[in-house]
């Protein structure tokens, strides 16, 4: 009989088939676990596979008792009380990079529609306003790449991968992190020097409690009128009403945003914003990154189930 | 007295505030010079500033007895009849490279644009689909840029930076041009080659006769269902029909245009399409590569004026 594991997140049924190869699963669909298996069957889980950004906590953990593997699909496990899951000899596993440069690109196809201006030049073409020769929206000259200040908040494999492209682009970059690393950037000691110096801010940080919401008023208020943020990190990074009021009263000049605070709900007055590239959270959804990341859950799952630990095991937990 | 320039082109005034400083402009606004000017102002002109996609043919030439310089804004120069301005030893110029990293990265971004697909990812946050839970358009991921194979159709100042960008994404480039070039990118010997290779062909060569529609119903079908089309040299050089046609019926999955066979005109039929990203000439459009070609333009006229050679002379003029 093949090992169960449960589908604790809603995820496309395609993204699954290669699981239900090697698992029976027992899929949710996001919905309440309980509301969908009895308790019966979720006493007998051992393992379960959930969205880093999912909120599981103590109280989640302990309607599975056998529960010994949370495996997430992504890089991400901010949704995963990683002291509830240590506290009950619960493995925590991730796919680690899997969807770095996927979602690296994310920040740079962002970066490049909102400084370009890319959907008021796509619309002034596509309405006829062009054809028509009626005045156009693009005629003031934006900064471009080559010179350009973009400041990385973070220096994982997502950050690198983004400070990396940016280079290519003939740009300069520094970054914030934690710790300084051997690396061609200019480092900056805090977000608020960073953002002082830049005029993109490109949130790649790995988010957690210490970093809600860090990206503030004050913060925007430094990158100033002709500044740019780009989140692909998680909402939670932002303090959004900060950045609804930043976004309208031009105190920055705009924004591409693929994560939210409260997803997959935008506020009005955010989507509202003519100034803002939306991505509905499609970072690391590309072809290549999902068998990557299947690769790991795999290989977590598979060690999991044979009593050997996890290959790609969340370092902290 | 201030020698005179006649602006042949429509520009915005401000792009010419500069040339304003030190000579005296004669501003068409790009209607018939005849129309603006009596036949006694234009005897005199012996230089001209022009957009170099604008027409200028023998016969125009010719209102102009006294023409010696045709200086074009930008690095194009495919709508002077080079042959009739050297029989009547006018020198023409233009401003190679000045804009060469602006127009790289519009390529870029209507590649990321395109194959990310961020106008659809864009509408359907903005409409609160998302937030509603309705069907994802974005369903199905699509190939990402590692491993990606790129071709760059011309291998000039523009090409060049197209393809480092790209090798910084971690995506293979090969490249067709006439000459063969010491460069880290696999070289093909014919467009028909790189098509068949390639899943994104960036068209960065210099428009002209010889390049007329090369890009044909063929060289798309190569490219294949999940190929893409960038444009940012000339809208000449595809065959519009045939693209039309080529992205209606699924040939190729998408195209990213900044320019088009009879601009400001963009035929509804391709205007209508979801899988395109357009943009409105706009390559050129950053402030720094603003300052790099007016730069280039008054040294040109300043050299003409003192009796010297053009500085920034069209090499084959």
């Amino acid at each position: 009989m093949a090992d169960k594991v449960l589908i604790y997140s809603r995820f496309p049924k395609t993204m699954m088939a290669r699981f239900a190869e090697r698992f029976e699963l027992l899929d949710t669909g996001g919905k309440p676990a309980r509301e969908v298996f009895s308790a019966d069957e979720l006493g007998g889980i051992r393992a379960m596979l959930t969205a880093g950004g999912s909120p599981l906590g103590a109280e989640a953990m302990d309607l599975f008792p056998k529960l010994g593997a949370i495996v997430c699909y992504g890089t991400g496990y901010d949704g995963v009380d990683l002291k509830a899951a240590a506290a009950r000899k619960i493995a925590v596993g991730h796919s680690p990079g899997a969807n770095a440069a996927s979602v690296a690109d994310i920040a740079m196809t962002l970066m490049l529609a909102t400084t370009r201006r890319i959907l008021v030049a796509d619309q002034y073409v596509r309405s006829g306003d062009w054809a028509a020769s009626k005045q156009s929206p693009m005629m003031r000259p934006q900064a471009g790449m080559p010179g350009r200040r973009i400041g990385v908040y973070g220096m994982g494999e997502i950050g690198r991968k983004i400070a990396a492209r940016c280079a290519a682009f003939e740009s300069e970059v520094g970054y914030f992190s934690r710790s300084k690393y051997e690396l061609p950037y200019q480092y900056f000691s805090s977000l608020e020097a960073l953002a002082d110096w830049c005029s993109v801010l490109m949130i790649a940080v790995r988010a957690g409690a210490e970093t809600q919401g860090v990206v503030n008023a004050d913060i925007l208020k430094r990158l100033g009128a002709d500044g740019y943020v780009v989140n692909i990190s998680r909402g939670s990074v932002i303090d959004e009403k900060a950045l609804v009021a930043a976004l309208s009263d031009k105190t920055i000049a705009g924004a591409g945003l693929d994560v939210f605070e409260k997803e997959p709900h935008a506020p009005d007055a955010l989507t509202a914003l003519p100034n803002v590239v939306f991505a509905p959270h499609i970072g690391g959804h590309t072809l290549e990154s999902h068998v990557a990341m299947q690769t790991c859950v795999l290989a977590n799952l598979t060690a999991f189930f044979e009593g050997k630990a996890l290959p790609h095991a969340v370092k902290s937990a």
